[in-house]
């Protein structure tokens, strides 16, 4: 097993560059293109920002497999004896690209196929949630405690604006029983405030480089993530994704209406 | 006439001791009530801020009239021939006691009528956006430059989360012809997101010291604010307002199913 303290003071290293390039980013104009739809972006620094971690983790860990939101992807992912990385370069792009506000940056390690380390770099905010199941998680230095068991009746909740525009599997009914919604347009962000007990629950449809770093931190913090219909994750395809509270989620799940459940 | 800058001297300085005050009351436990419902929230910290603005207009400017959420409302508002203050002294009260994160504090002035002064504190990022007729609109020293005036095709769209649940007005269709929704859950932040172009537009049913604000700023930034039934503004009830650009006001309307129009 690799030492996990190696890998932070690596990968610590790294987002100290990353957060001096998504800033800077701002004095620059983009070169933006579209991929799926007019609503799913890519722009010239997402592609900047994933290079520079493959490069950052070809050249530290050279025995590595990684999933990278634009393009990067190794066979035998799945089943790699090792170090396999998944890279979310810029998470919330419509964010970044609309507003430069309300966008993180995203890095998970996994080997042999558990979970090693997960990093989330608000990037407006300057701080970067990180941690995993050797050491605990963190904000920037400070350790967090693991957010309040709080049922879904005391709190806010969190759900992709498509899922709410579509009353996906009858996502208005949690909403109602919930203190409200909120809709922030990033994963990264949807898990950082469920972590930190600002939401109570975080549900959307997601590729694994947008839950693959959260999902570490959010073990660790006691919290439930899952998919909603119930079946396994796959790293190689994307899922409706619900991180909660465990009191959150059992509320969320009798008010869905879910498919093949 | 009273000079808008012996007015903004004071007012800059109530807001340094404001922004202090609700960033030392996050060590402290809050006293929460509820008013109309269970979402509906006042803590002690809004009534001493109320309480802390009411005392230095009174102290400062003794010819003035007052209307506070949490109270404060003088008789005559409307017909008054000399400065009118609107207090909201914490804007997302649900986010100020859940997250700590993502509120506001809020003052305007109005003179004989007219729109003098607006002041909108985003506490957590401590930028205060300020500004009237007479001087232009600024984010602290620095002045804004009016959003750019795009179309609702190419930007985000802020709506309230209770419009956005029960689709009121057929809202769902303006959102489907943006580039996506976010729910901030706060009138100041929703006003500033329009005001930076971090938004096109954001709707909501607000009560006046929720939009007295920020209609000011969004006026001298060619914004238009308007209620959705095409009713003037009472300063002494709510209104369904939107606020957005030129151009994305045109493309929502066209959308929306509204009432008496």
């Amino acid at each position: 097993m690799t030492e996990w303290t190696k890998l932070n003071e690596a990968i610590t290293e790294w987002f100290t560059v990353v957060q001096q390039k998504l800033r800077t980013s701002d004095q620059k104009p983009l070169e933006i293109k579209q991929k799926s739809d007019r609503t799913d972006l890519v722009t010239n620094v997402d592609q900047e920002i994933e290079a520079y971690f493959v490069k950052q983790i070809k050249t530290t860990f050279p025995d590595s497999k990684i999933l990278g939101e634009e393009g990067d992807k190794d066979n035998g992912l799945t089943t790699y004896p090792g170090l396999v990385w998944v890279i979310d370069p810029v998470d919330g792009t419509m964010n970044y690209v609309k507003q430069r506000d309300h966008f993180a940056s995203m890095l998970a390690v996994y080997e042999n196929g558990h979970e090693k380390l997960g990093y989330i770099l608000d990037v407006t905010a300057n701080k970067l949630y990180w941690g995993g199941p050797e050491c605990g998680v963190y904000c920037n230095d400070e350790k967090l405690a693991p957010p309040k068991d709080l049922p879904l009746s005391e709190g806010l909740l969190d759900i992709s604006g498509r899922m709410l525009v579509e009353d996906y599997c009858h996502v208005k009914k949690a909403v109602k029983a919930s203190l409200g919604i909120r809709v922030y347009g990033s994963a990264g962000l949807g898990f950082i405030h469920v972590l930190t007990g600002k939401t109570l629950g975080y549900l959307s449809h997601l590729h694994p480089w947008d839950y693959a770093a959260g999902k570490i931190l959010a073990h660790v913090q006691g919290l439930v993530v899952e998919t909603i219909d119930g079946r396994p994750f796959d790293m190689l395809s994307s899922n409706d994704v619900l991180v909660a509270t465990k009191n959150a989620e059992k509320d969320i799940l009798k008010q869905l209406d879910r498919p093949n459940v």
